[in-house]
């Protein structure tokens, strides 16, 4: 890597990954598609508002997709998409770092 | 890993690396010892107060070292600990991620 000059397209990625909450949201969207009340539920510090602003962020990155089932109570579905899924690296070497120095 | 639940571990790095500016600061940093100007130089969109306060912030995480050395006028270097080299893992992975979906 050029680490000479700042790159624009990791400033991005690290500017969007960077949000508050983001990294752990990703994290629980990598154990599968996710209601909800199953996100709020590893991370209860986060208000309501804030997951949804941040889940409506990532949808419109193309980093989740949100699915309504027209149920009866309706049912509303998160689950990443290709692109989602491939930050995998990215949360692997962030837990692989905290456990060794956090 | 896993994601059923929360890792505090995984917590406190994500909430670290993703402060504003830091996850940039430690791209510039792989490159080697820095002076303050040369951090700036890449990432001219942040103020000195920032990167002060950000600076301090990694010191006091034992990610990066500050040097003084005793010459006319006064330098300054700042570089990564083994703790901040060791996150070369995260900066390559959200490079990588950025390149292919930015």
């Amino acid at each position: 890597m050029d680490y000479t000059k700042m790159c624009s397209k990791y400033e991005s990625a690290a500017e969007l990954l960077g949000k508050k909450w983001t990294g752990l949201i990703i994290r629980v969207m990598m154990g599968g598609p996710k209601r909800f009340k199953d996100i709020k539920e590893q991370i209860p510090d986060m208000s309501d508002k804030m997951l949804t602003d941040r889940m409506k962020e990532l949808e419109s990155h193309g980093i989740i997709t949100r699915t309504v089932y027209p149920e009866m109570p309706v049912r509303i579905e998160y689950e990443l998409t290709d692109k989602g899924r491939d930050l995998e690296g990215v949360t692997n070497s962030i837990q692989a770092w905290g456990e060794k120095w956090m």
